[in-house]
């Protein structure tokens, strides 16, 4: 045990600290595998008095802190590569104090999203922000990295459902921001600071989280389109008609991929080049007959080839499970992810550029498109070739990220519409954030995280 | 003129500035009539250009700076009585580029509130964040402040309407923030702490505003109940069995002061202690029969007296005008008003201890309940005898106030749930912010407005 650690251990006897190889490995890396770990060690709180004893004894020795919840990120905000602390919140995991008038249920950041949902509707109740890796993430990291998911056209991002935080910034200082009042005027709202933070001013230490009333079953449509041009047609008809709770598209390929795995039938008799998704948030199935029409006056408009509308709630998850299966399908091909988003109304003219580039540069790869496309995000996933070396396809890959992330600048959108920045598009922050901003981030910093010891290469260089 | 003056006028010569008597009256206060106006001159820009030349002039020459919007605030944020510039945005008033597809629209921050509202109705849409003032607040105001109103419970404060802002800092520096994006998890979001900030981290000069379908037609419940008490007894029993767009409470005083303007029948035979107007989210009105049910429920235990329920649209309106007109049938009197929250679970104890304390020290005065308490805010108006001198009578309210806020502080709540901070609650600030957040509070204000020129003695001491 090195000697900074070894005096972790006598300031915190009760903390647990692992060393072991096994331990380092897991917990020093998240979902992306492109940054080989190498923590100093893993400490595991129990408490938020522990967690300051942490920040105390880190600040003493000049030691990095990387906050570590499940670790499903997908830009490398979790991992540890430099010799920093890792700093597991599993053992802070339990959800406490419920309130039923105020709808709000007290977590600490430990607490895995699915647990936070179960415990939700065991209580008549739901939690409604929800993505494939709900199983593993926990709230904390949802927090630090406000993460999205397939409802946020209806829901919103986490950020919605945060009605109060607790933080121990970089300095050590124990903040109760915003302690979950619906109305709370009196000055800046650092809980919102704090939220897409990716650990670099605190650590989240609890929350109070927003529960709401669980959606009725909602009907579903899958729609076969001719073109990618014509998903924002669609969108707007639709959008216009009636309201959403969920608009997904995604090519055809992707689909292939899916019906692959010889989980699902092909669901309508002739495949067509894209695919839409839609969910009608409408309660009392009022709509339905407006959502036919509206189908009705888009196949007339040549806009759609085919569709199904759900008549069952049964039939509706199975019409989901043609979207919800894709990540997973190609996940073997090692695929290179973009994870985009410029302002909704921007998308059709933004994929006819981006259609371009991509088949100009990718001319012997997979490209597979498939996306939140409701709220302007994209997720492109570029397929390796299996006769090409990762190394090779990686640099391939960055290269022409280059040029999609100039195309992004251009349209004036987001280079990480949900998966936040981290080590992975850290060097492309400016694309969507300007000069001055990336300054006044850093003063920021600063403000909360004196001796930089905050996950410190994350987000900011 | 004075030289720096006249040194803006030679750099900005097409920028109106007025210096005349009535200008500086009219422009220099807000809705709170505490502070003798005594600003320096009134500059109306009509450019973004002109407003970071005012602030390069301001920085240069030392001259403090307050934003002025529609001045309806009640806390003294816009209120210049000592020599600085007002910068009022009248003349930035068009409302720019609507984009269907998105739902959004770009507003200058002098649009007025009604005007946003009117714009969004002549497009089939709506802008639901509505209030008292919304015939003279304007969208920068509204944002600034965070402006909440009468159907938080259901659309939340103006934060959740702001997809995008442009913004001047107090360094004189223009940034785009978030660019009307509906996700974009790229750093810290500057957005959200500028929204709320009272104007002293720099000027609102654009914002992409949210807009949304407008709300069908919505049944109108109004409740006669026999204490206080029963208030969240009611409000329990209709948020777990239907869904509420807005639950205001008031007191039979409030109601009296209605009824005294001549205008409005009695809503029941008999009078009540307390009434209770809530609105219901269901635009298929299939939970008619639910909240008739629920009413039931509520009679037999005995929580309400009597209630009456809306038959159409313009009965809906006749019972929402019983809430609606309270403000104004008080105004004479001079209320000194109270803007607090709790934790919505707390109202019912809090409501207690302070009418408790309210009685024992407000025996010769009448106090005034109303508010929006299904999101925890409370209104409290002591209304002034017509024989007490105004200076007496806001004496004995501010010693009175230490008590309140002393409470507020026990119960974990906020001293300014939607009004801010201004000048008015400054010295209270620390009711709801620790220390600590006070002190990061100043270091953020430091990174944006190195000067200290952006609306000085406002919000920080």
């Amino acid at each position: 045990m090195s000697p900074p650690l070894a005096r972790l251990h006598q300031t915190l006897p009760q903390l647990v600290l692992r060393t072991d190889e096994d331990s380092l490995r897991h917990y020093g890396q998240d979902w992306t595998r492109y940054y080989p770990p190498a923590p100093l060690a893993i400490a595991m709180p129990a408490t938020v008095a522990e967690v300051q004893g942490i920040v105390r004894w880190a600040r003493e020795h000049k030691v990095a802190l990387v906050p570590s919840g499940g670790r499903t990120g997908l830009s490398g905000g979790a991992v540890a590569a430099n010799g920093e602390l890792v700093v597991s919140f599993e053992r802070m995991n339990r959800i406490g104090s419920f309130d039923r008038i105020a709808r709000t249920v007290q977590c600490e950041p430990g607490v895995v999203t699915a647990a936070l949902q179960q415990y939700a509707a065991d209580k008549g109740l739901c939690y409604p922000v929800d993505f494939a890796s709900s199983g593993s993430s926990q709230i904390g990291g949802n927090i630090a990295t406000n993460a999205g998911g397939i409802k946020v056209i209806r829901y919103g991002m986490t950020r919605e459902w945060v009605a109060g935080l607790t933080v121990v910034t970089g300095a050590g200082e124990l903040l109760e921001l915003n302690r979950g009042l619906a109305k709370n005027n009196t000055g800046y709202d650092f809980r919102h600071l704090f939220i897409g933070s990716e650990g670099t001013l605190g650590f989240v230490v609890g929350a109070t989280m927003r529960l709401t009333l669980p959606p009725a079953p909602q009907a579903v449509l899958l729609l076969a389109l001719p073109a990618l041009a014509d998903v924002m047609r669609v969108f707007e008809v639709f959008r216009e008609g009636i309201t959403l709770s969920a608009f997904e598209f995604f090519s055809d390929q992707a689909l292939g991929h899916v019906l692959a795995r010889g989980h699902l039938p092909p669901p309508f008799e002739a495949r067509a080049p894209f695919y839409v998704l839609l969910e009608l948030d409408d309660p009392a199935h009022a709509g339905d007959a407006t959502a036919l029409k509206l189908f009705e006056r888009c196949l007339e408009q040549g806009w759609v080839l085919d569709g199904v509308m759900s008549l069952s709630l049964q039939h509706a998850r199975e019409l989901w499970a043609y979207r919800e299966s894709i990540s997973e399908s190609i996940t073997p091909y090692t695929p290179y992810k973009n994870d985009i988003a410029v302002n909704i109304s921007r998308v059709p003219a933004f994929i006819a550029s981006l259609d371009a580039l991509l088949a100009a540069n990718y001319p012997d790869f997979e490209v597979i498109w498939y996306g939140h496309i409701g709220d302007g995000n994209l997720h492109i996933n570029v397929l390796k070739p299996s006769a090409l070396p990762l190394e090779a396809f990686r640099d391939a890959c960055e290269q022409v990220n280059e040029q999609v992330f100039a195309l992004v600048r251009d349209f004036g959108g987001s280079m990480s519409a949900e998966h936040g920045v981290g080590l992975l598009k850290r060097d492309y922050l400016s694309v969507s954030r300007s000069e001055q901003e990336i300054a006044l981030m850093r003063s920021l910093k600063s403000a909360f995280d004196p001796d930089g010891i905050m996950n410190p290469g994350k987000l900011l260089v």
